[in-house]
């Protein structure tokens, strides 16, 4: 077998077997197949795509690249969560919580921010002395103390995904359904979930622009993740403005702290509550999607899933009196009130362009490694179909740089859109898919 | 300008601006590119292609990447030609000299055969003592004292080509029109050629398999040549059965020799003085297409191209007695004649069959830098529409190997078809596309 012959095959357009996708995923975790060649295969999958069959044995590859972790030990269900990644997507942080107050133990592993969505390691890194590189066996004592952990990749599962992510990201070929989709489930699969709810964005501020081309995602990974053995609930959820109010690092974290003290936008607290809900019953901790909404919903009002949160932060070095005392949070030196320009119902806050916005404030990364402002970001303070008063507050951005406010304050402006006449809010979420 | 969004944007069909060609193809060639950008670039360029404006501009920008040379010294209108490769085309030995006994210098670079064509190099180096491998001062040097060369390529001309053509072979990016026009043309201009005959070829043993094909590629070569100030003509022939007779490396040089000495097969002959006479009406040695055939013709006839063959034989090394007793190339130790199983008309002798069963022998590579058998080989003995009888030779096997010899005989068979009503021949020529 030559591996030339493999990108040949799939520049063609044709189906790879089994042995071929072993063949060239082990061998470029060897090293025996050089980057150069990996990376004209990620483009010939990008441009021709790749059938169920061959998405599920590349996911099969990546798992056998690494080691994979038995969590049977700390939990009859071990269940795992993944967003697609979105603008203002801080639910991780009230999810885990709730999940691992009512008795499920949730260990997850994250990534960080890059282009216009946030990452989940940079918003808990707010923290003061988080710290989010744990090895594996911390990473299994603390989920068997707490459990719940909320740390990086570890390069011991999946190395050929590490690996191939990399490559991808510089040569073009992220945004492919068979490759992130095999990227994901190979992880999640490798990590020992046996339940897997996935959260998967779709509107202006999601890779997916269409709940058609998001629910084909989400079969697809629900699909792949059943031949493996596991239960899969999707949901397809709306990412055409943001969710919950607050887009950056530290004002996330906020704002999802907020939420763990009982208040919180409405939106935001009620997608966590039905994601969690969906963990809580997926992990059999509850027997029907109602019970399980409200065991999520207790966890939540009576404070438990904030002492869960405290005991993460303490467990990984953050400086927990944040947890109580928000203020101890980097803020920023500038904060600036924009006003409606006129008045109106609000038809459209762009999720993109907010999003692109925090990132020219700092928030975010337009590349790979470069360091993110924990304090910077844009708070907006209305919801698509809200009536606005002509100069009430719009939204708030949060500055280091006179420059770069001014540059985000239009960037946010030009994100909302208004209406004369009355306009529908956003749902939540369009679909349910289930394995 | 970033790497990865050049990338990009081809990947998602974008129109390249010479900046951005010019930003890549010298960041390659000064290795700030990596190779697995490069190879991922040109994989999004197989699968999405180049209009003939970005075609134009990888050229230029492949000239730019090294030195040019300016023949102006050694002739009024420098000429080259250049063959998209085929099976049995073994015409360079025999147009070139004829050219350069007309007074109408020709130093040309050559290649080596790959898969199912031959190339020049191989069949030139069956010569004991001939070497291939000049440093361009020699070249230049030779090319004035005897007015022909027949070398490999120097890296000192398009450097990008050369890195970019070995990263190609690898990665399954050979196959694309705007790569192979960018990677032929580039070479010709660089090499200073003011006049150039392209001899485009289609049919089973060629890239093309459509006449159609072949003159689009034939028509963005002549633009691209126009463009930089050359006078092009192409020819679009035939290579749906192999040119000649003979199909290996000693076997053809030996099948040139016989036409320099007045003999050989006559398609072969005709093929070589049509190509002459263009390149010598080009190079201005004869004001009309019939007055340089005529003066092709005489070169042939007199003997004076054999003896320019002579004198490159000897000034590049070569054992300048096999020029006029051929028996002193390599011979192989099995020699099979094949006879006519039936009777009829020869409607097929598949080009590509008989290049492949050469391969199989030892003629050819299937994987760069492999050595190849200079005396093994076939001949076939018939062209399309030939009427033959049963038991009458059909062709002939040179092999250095029993088992060998027998696949080949098998493939080889199988590359001829019979018919019992009349099989019009097939023409040498289908089209010429001028600038």
């Amino acid at each position: 077998m030559r591996a030339v012959d493999i990108i040949t095959k799939k520049r063609d357009g044709g189906e790879l077997t089994r042995e071929e996708i072993d063949f060239f995923i082990d061998g470029f975790t060897r090293g025996d197949i050089p980057d150069y060649q990996a990376s004209a295969w990620a483009m010939a999958v990008v441009l021709r795509g790749m059938t169920a069959n061959e998405t599920f044995d590349l996911t099969q590859a990546m798992i056998a690249s690494g080691e994979t972790l038995d969590l049977g030990q700390f939990a009859r269900i071990p269940v795992d969560k993944h967003s697609t990644g979105g603008v203002g997507d801080k639910t991780t942080l009230v999810i885990q919580p709730i999940v691992a107050a009512a008795g499920v133990p949730l260990g997850k592993m994250s990534g960080r921010g890059l282009g216009f969505t946030g990452g989940t390691l940079d918003k808990m890194e707010s923290i003061p002395g988080y710290h989010v590189d744990l090895p594996l066996k911390s990473f299994l004592s603390q989920l068997r103390e707490i459990g719940l952990v909320l740390a990086g990749q570890t390069a011991r599962l999946t190395p050929a995904d590490g690996k191939l992510y990399a490559l991808r990201d510089v040569t073009g070929t992220v945004a492919s359904v068979p490759l992130i989709v095999s990227s994901v489930m190979s992880k999640k699969i490798a990590g020992g979930a046996k339940g897997l709810v996935l959260d998967v964005k779709v509107g202006s501020g999601a890779f997916m622009h269409s709940v058609r081309e998001a629910a084909r995602l989400a079969r697809l990974m629900v699909d792949i993740g059943r031949k493996a053995g596991m239960q899969v609930v999707a949901l397809i959820s709306d990412m055409n403005q943001p969710l919950g109010n607050a887009v950056g690092n530290a004002i996330e974290l906020r704002e999802a702290l907020d939420t763990l003290h009982g208040a919180g936008p409405e939106d935001f607290r009620e997608h966590c509550l039905i994601i969690a809900a969906h963990l809580l019953q997926v992990g059999g901790a509850a027997s029907s999607q109602s019970s399980a909404r409200q065991l999520a919903q207790d966890m939540l009002e009576s404070g438990k899933a904030l002492g869960k949160f405290r005991q993460l932060v303490r467990a990984q070095g953050g400086d927990e009196r944040c947890v109580a005392d928000p203020d101890r949070l980097p803020t920023a030196s500038i904060r600036k009130v924009i006003t409606s320009p006129r008045q109106g119902y609000l038809a459209q806050v762009n999720a993109r362009e907010v999003g692109l916005a925090a990132v020219t404030l700092g928030a975010g990364r337009s590349k790979k490694d470069e360091p993110v402002d924990h304090a910077v970001g844009i708070v907006v303070h209305h919801k698509v179909g809200d009536r606005l008063k002509k100069g009430e507050p719009l939204f708030t951005v949060h500055a280091n740089d006179e420059v770069k406010a001014e540059l985000a304050e239009e960037q946010v402006l030009h994100a909302h859109a208004f209406s004369r006449s009355i306009v529908e809010p956003l749902p939540l979420f369009y679909r349910t898919i289930r394995s």
